[in-house]
């Protein structure tokens, strides 16, 4: 069966259904599927963050490399990520789903799958969405999450001096789809968006800047400090990377720093500190994750840079 | 010039700097475009109102017969309307946009210009968003709202007896589409979302349920009463319609009934309203637009009945 045999207004009651099901009652939904939008509750005291992501047939993934349960996880991810690295907690999300006719409705259930699935295990209930007619897939999807008033982590507010940390490890996103692109199995694996992490650090004090790392390091460290007229003095030894990683890229004959710096969708978070905050180890502590210091910011020098690697989409 | 010669970048630096000339400063927005995801005041007491709706080239829109200011315009429309539709305020606006690298910049500019020119008018700022490369251009747009705690507009709530009232005129953006289709200029047009009317009759007493005419008069009552089991008689002679519409149907070979049950996008308010409540002139004056009363909420006859002459049921 196919998305035509559905019809629009089928293919919407089939993910209505598979929500109410992953989600027969959210807290914090007023309104979910079914009306002309969505209707969430934030707290007392609370602002709204909201951010959008959308995945590309073709170009974000290819259905012969992932499967359709592991592109939906991605999908949502991708989003929650973004919500971790502002230092909020999802209060639920809106797929806008495009996808030709003939798209195969197992195809759909299992991607929707992949995002319920993801949004159960992050409390990030499905609340609404869109469906429309287009050549080639695409799953965008807005998550809305909440953070205490005038809390909210900011990609501004680096300076020299500061810390930069990371967590978790870096390059195994990059490694996987290296390997599934020399034929080597699919993309399984499907990072964990730092959500309890992410909010640890907008209560601590002494945060500069924080972001995701969905780019590459080197792009996303960028973001955090070319904009203040800063540069990051990175030590590659120190840089975080899977148990095994670096045999692993020799064997595809792949070079581990290239992949550790410029190979994204990791999302772990990319943050500084100002001097004399609490050490890794501790921090690692607070934030219930693994945490490397991988280097201190700069004033940049002045003349050229390289341009960093990562991602381009045009 | 086109995206491929800005770079990823390039185009979301181009957007950020149209958004921040439309929006030098927006009240409400705590962090806006640049950052890993928006932050959004709501007031104290409200509830936050989440849609989102996507034009796809081919599908939606042809970039022959609309301006790409106009496509913009109207993509920014749809979602207000939902926003509308539920009684809320908007807070502000994301853009997921999905472009070919060969996309004129000229166009990229056109269609940023026309949401921000809707969101201007409409008190709506550009807070985000996503870019990626695609095969057809589509925009994706979130808008975000804010709806006094617990009186958001829903869709369901309908009771027999209640009246069946709309905001405005129908048929009037089907007759356009027409029109240009059959070579006779391009859609100009873009409708105004009823966000006035629809925050007015969040406040109303009596209010059953509300839904705002996206689909086509005939469908979008269709989803307030099917699921409740009741029908709608509608008199078919009081449906409103704008000015001359009849004799610029019948001129083009289009039947103006059929146009007006089943063209959609004039992004009206349909709504139904306790027996008792006051009377469509009264509420014209109240919700600040034109108001007819078009009929009456039936519970749904069991069997095939032949519709009563001059009523049509659903």
């Amino acid at each position: 069966m196919r998305l035509r045999d559905l019809g629009e207004f089928g293919v919407i009651r089939r993910i209505e259904r598979a929500a109410a099901r992953a989600w027969p009652r959210a807290p914090g939904v007023v309104v979910g599927i079914g009306d002309d939008a969505a209707v969430l509750r934030p707290r007392r005291g609370e602002d709204v963050v909201v951010t959008t992501d959308a995945l590309v047939e073709g170009v974000h993934f290819r259905f012969e490399t992932q499967s359709p349960l592991a592109i939906g996880r991605r999908a949502l991810v991708a989003n929650l990520s973004d919500l971790a690295a502002m230092g909020a907690r999802p209060l639920g999300c809106l797929l806008a789903l495009a996808a030709p006719p003939r798209l195969p409705v197992r195809t759909l259930d299992a991607l929707v799958a992949g995002i319920l699935r993801e949004g159960r295990a992050h409390g990030c209930p499905l609340v609404g969405g869109n469906v429309a007619r287009a050549r080639e897939v695409s799953l965008t999807i807005t998550a809305v999450g909440a953070v205490a008033r005038g809390r909210a982590l900011r990609r501004t507010g680096a300076r020299a001096r500061d810390r930069i940390l990371v967590t978790g490890t870096l390059g195994g996103a990059a490694l996987e789809v290296a390997r599934a692109e020399r034929g080597r199995g699919r993309v399984r694996g499907v990072p964990a968006p730092r959500l309890a992490a992410g909010r640890a650090l907008a209560r601590l004090r002494g945060v500069g800047a924080c972001i995701d790392v969905s780019d590459g390091l080197e792009a996303d460290l960028a973001h955090l400090l070319e904009p203040a007229g800063l540069a990051g003095a990175l030590d590659p030894a120190r840089l975080p990377r899977p148990r095994g990683f670096d045999a692993a890229c020799r064997r595809l004959g792949l070079d581990p720093e290239r992949l550790v710096l410029g190979g994204g969708e990791d999302y772990e978070l990319l943050f500084t500190l100002r001097p004399g905050t609490p050490s890794a180890a501790r921090l690692a502590r607070r934030l219930g994750v693994e945490v490397t210091e991988i280097g201190r910011v700069l004033r940049r020098p002045r003349g050229r840079t390289p341009p960093p690697r990562g991602f381009r989409h045009f």
